[in-house]
């Protein structure tokens, strides 16, 4: 396994991989020649220098782009915290694997490859308002296949997740590690109806209150109330890092998935973007506490890495424009008078 | 020509046809069965039924995708209201007939059609501080080119435009038949330094001034403070209408073109969807003024509809989920419980 222990994730995330600034700039002053007022592509500049960075190229590629969804179940969705049945887990991953999710008509439309992981679907987490999630053996193991799962000669990836219950675990991973309660963090979901929701607050309050002594450990905190989807989220971010591969973060779960880390270093999602910012109600307060700016806003809220896979498009966009565009002088236009 | 008079506009669209409510209908109920949360796409949701209404399928195709990019040349260039001097139009289209111009990447990419007309680069309009622009006979003739220039069997429409000078035209397009002076209206467009923000706030009040008598007049105004691109925009965009074609609006310059037309007919802009708010000063106000909610915020302020071809990306991941997702029955997904 990549990490034996906790400790082990820590330690890895104190000496992460810088990008590459010599290539970021080689990118801004290209940006700055094309036939265009200076700045006047916005965020599409900007992705351009972000891919540059963390490619180490002036003209980044998105030859091989990867997205990763995990998917996991959970004990607390025994307790009526979604609108569907847990079973749904399970048949969505079949959905995935027939092609008929919203995921893979995107990947498509995006030229990325899909790879669904399913951890341990038959087992689910512990009921966290009793006893901790998973132990940390089970974390680190499902660390360890999203570490694993990301792609060689990988150029970008995305990463979301499936799992039923799972807003209902990401907003108490937020409620724990940032404060405000679940009122702050907890939302509908799939859909819940309003029982569903104080039943959700409910079950996250009582989690709050039952691992209260360690609310203040990142790792400890991911173990004891995340889910197994989350970790191989955080293993891949960290794959990625580890071989400078720029990341676009889903939804409100896959985003929950990395605060952990964001707390163990705080460069450590340097190498991320937010996709878009979901409908789910923690996801633009989490982003904001991260200071992680959404590509997208379209009221999107169905994780399996949706979002982040229609942000793929824009990179697209911003790399047809940063390595295709001519210069002042190759196009003969008057630069600024 | 398909209009011989002002007159004959104003009569076009007190008559404009509706969408297919039906169509709208049958893709709402797809959306319902499709194996997502009803609503978790969001605005992608919308967006599909959007395209249904107007092409009147159930499943809507961008079979084929049209841009259309107009230039036009402007008197107050001469007043140094703009970064760039006024040569740049004709360099500009030379670019885009060369292939190297943001809008020709984006275009690309997206899969559509670009079409560029220049339009009397030679000949721009007339200094609006002391005439009018144009008189109606040049405004109707570009409205025609523009009404023309709609590819048989589209799928889509998307529109933009380029002009040294022409956010100063919109500012004034806008501070004429909306309110609020120079100032609410007027940023600075290629980029400006603050001298020339100030030439620019002195040009538009001194317009609205010497044309106080017909400021109320949608398209009066248009044709004595407009442009010829502006026109030909409005005209593409009633053509697109005449013929159900679904329209995407680029940023301030192409927005304010279609102004005059929302304010001869209150519904003329309903096949109409902002591709993206620009980082152009007035055009949020703009786009709230006309209730349009954009797709893209990217801060990009190029023109030459860069923004609504991007946007193009996601109408196509929109109709990817819309036409290609599994329903639950199919997928043997358990609904909500």
């Amino acid at each position: 396994m990549q990490f034996s222990k906790l400790d082990d994730i820590g330690a890895f995330c104190r000496d992460l991989p810088k990008g590459d600034s010599a290539a970021a700039e080689a990118a801004a002053n290209r940006q700055q020649v094309l036939t265009k007022p200076p700045g006047s592509l916005g965020r599409l500049e900007e992705l351009a220098l972000w891919l540059a960075r963390w490619q180490g190229r002036e003209k980044p590629q998105l030859d091989r782009v990867a997205i990763n969804v995990f998917a996991g179940n959970h004990g607390i969705a025994a307790r009526g915290v979604s609108a569907y049945p847990a079973e749904v887990t399970a048949q969505m991953v079949a959905n995935f694997s027939a092609g008929g999710a919203a995921i893979n008509q995107i990947a498509r439309l995006a030229g990325a490859e899909l790879t669904v992981k399913a951890i341990e679907l038959d087992r689910p987490t512990r009921d966290f308002t009793a006893a901790a999630a998973m132990d940390a053996d089970e974390f680190l193991r499902a660390v360890d296949i999203g570490f694993r799962c990301v792609p060689q000669n990988c150029d970008l990836l995305a990463v979301g997740e499936m799992g039923i219950a799972n807003t209902t675990v990401a907003a108490a991973l937020c409620a724990a590690l940032l404060g405000g309660g679940a009122a702050r963090w907890a939302g509908r979901g799939t859909g819940v109806d309003d029982d569903g929701l104080l039943r959700k607050r409910a079950t996250i309050m009582a989690a709050l209150d039952f691992h209260r002594g360690i609310l203040a450990d990142p790792l400890r905190a991911a173990v004891s109330l995340g889910g197994r989807e989350l970790a191989a989220i955080a293993g891949s971010v960290l794959a990625a890092r580890s071989r400078r591969i720029p990341v676009l973060l889903d939804g409100f779960v896959a985003t929950s998935a990395v605060l952990p880390l964001a707390q163990l270093a705080p460069d450590a999602l340097d190498h991320c973007c937010a996709g878009h910012v979901s409908a789910e109600a923690g996801h633009r307060a989490l982003l904001a506490e991260l200071k992680l700016d959404p590509l997208l806003d379209l009221r999107m809220r169905l994780g399996e890495a949706s979002g982040a896979a229609t942000a793929i498009l824009l990179l697209r966009a911003a790399l047809a424009c940063h390595n295709g565009m001519a210069s002042f002088a190759e196009a003969g236009v008057s630069n600024r008078t």
